[in-house]
């Protein structure tokens, strides 16, 4: 991270109180990246024991979302940050808060895998799934090291990316709605590569908004509900 | 509001900002409520004007969601507030981010009502989706109630009503697979129902988490990622 950002205090503990939040959002984001990873390796193996693990780590994550969250109000209470140190608060806030559901969307895809680890079925379509996996995987690593760097070009990167998700994922819709209709008996198999489809491209959407942030941190301004260009202009700005 | 639970101030000026958040999420809510009214009669009705409204006021809600985050960054940096006026702008940030998504699934809700209003559909499933609507929309208005009330029974109500939510969503996609594989014609349509029933869903689960927000606020007590039993135990606690 460029530490010329971070303005430096005179209390070395306050210092210290900033540096440990923002770790910890790196150690949660490297959970929920496992937990992602292992979900997709149970969706793509066929084997439940990954899918079962990431169902029964979640309270982990979940762990970390309270925990940040509690300390983070208590530095807003106690050391009452302003500038930029005010924002990197929000940012650990709100970007706590995207982690915690993307951990939440792992473990859809985590439940779908082990549900799906037992049904007989083409491995055609999974190999789509295991493309837009892979892709939204990069994703949410590349948004957590524009978080680690606090990295606006990075976190640009990452907005484009999701348009590549989301044509991905439209495919896999199309795809999916003609195998359904040529054997109806696959409708409820097929509605679970759905419903993971869709986990995977939520995700895609938060990595986006955790990049949303990491611009709001180093240039102070909102652009959540802004189009790519407007960020784009934003950022020359 | 208990307005003993807002400490009072010896300046009005930040007395005043501290009610006009609190006033602006009530404002948000209303507004989220209508676009959810509207989304759900376009549904019903089968005419797309209102679901185009729909679509195209999303912005207003998004204002809602920009604004209220700024204002609220403002106290934290001008009036550095500690315990519970923390909480209350704690619970703001937050209550605004769900309306916010709140607002989307709306969006999502009319776009899928514009789309079914031109095609030929059987009404038996649009039946229970108007069911589930009216109970979505029940939660809704509760929830914003025991927000504007900080009224921690009336939350733990809304939490309790989710899971009737749950079941009647699991009901629906059990007849949306059987109606499907029964009449595989009808899956691209009957997606677009099912789209519109998880949309539902997702707001039931946001207005629990704005409750779980106003119990944050009244008891400082952090009940996110909790049972029911446990959330009832804390408030007696």
């Amino acid at each position: 991270m460029d530490h010329s950002k971070i303005q430096h205090h005179y209390s070395h503990q306050y210092n210290a109180e900033l540096e440990q939040i923002r770790t910890s959002v790196l150690t949660m984001g490297g959970l929920v990246e496992q937990q992602l990873e292992f979900a997709l390796n149970a969706l793509n193996s066929g084997e439940s024991e990954q899918g079962e693990e990431v169902v029964s780590n979640d309270y982990q994550v979940n762990a970390f979302d309270v925990d940040i969250d509690e300390r983070c109000t208590q530095i807003i209470a106690r050391r009452q940050p302003t500038a930029s140190d005010l924002r990197l608060v929000l940012t650990v806030i709100k970007t706590t808060a995207d982690l915690e559901r993307i951990g939440d969307e792992a473990k859809r895809v985590a439940k779908m895998a082990v549900r799906l680890a037992s049904a007989d079925h083409s491995r055609s379509l999974f190999l789509q799934i295991e493309h837009l996996g892979s892709l939204v995987r990069a994703m949410l690593h590349d948004a957590l090291d524009a978080f680690a760097r606090m990295d606006v070009d990075a976190a640009v990167e990452v907005v484009v990316q999701d348009q590549r998700i989301d044509r991905e994922y439209e495919n896999i819709m199309r795809n999916c709605i003609t195998y359904m209709m040529e054997d109806p008996r696959s409708i409820p198999l097929v509605l679970d590569i759905i419903w993971s489809a869709r986990a995977l491209e939520r995700t895609g959407d938060r990595c986006c908004n955790i990049c949303e942030y990491v611009i709001y941190f180093v240039k102070g301004k909102d652009v959540r509900h802004t189009s790519l260009e407007q960020i784009e202009k934003e950022i020359e700005g």
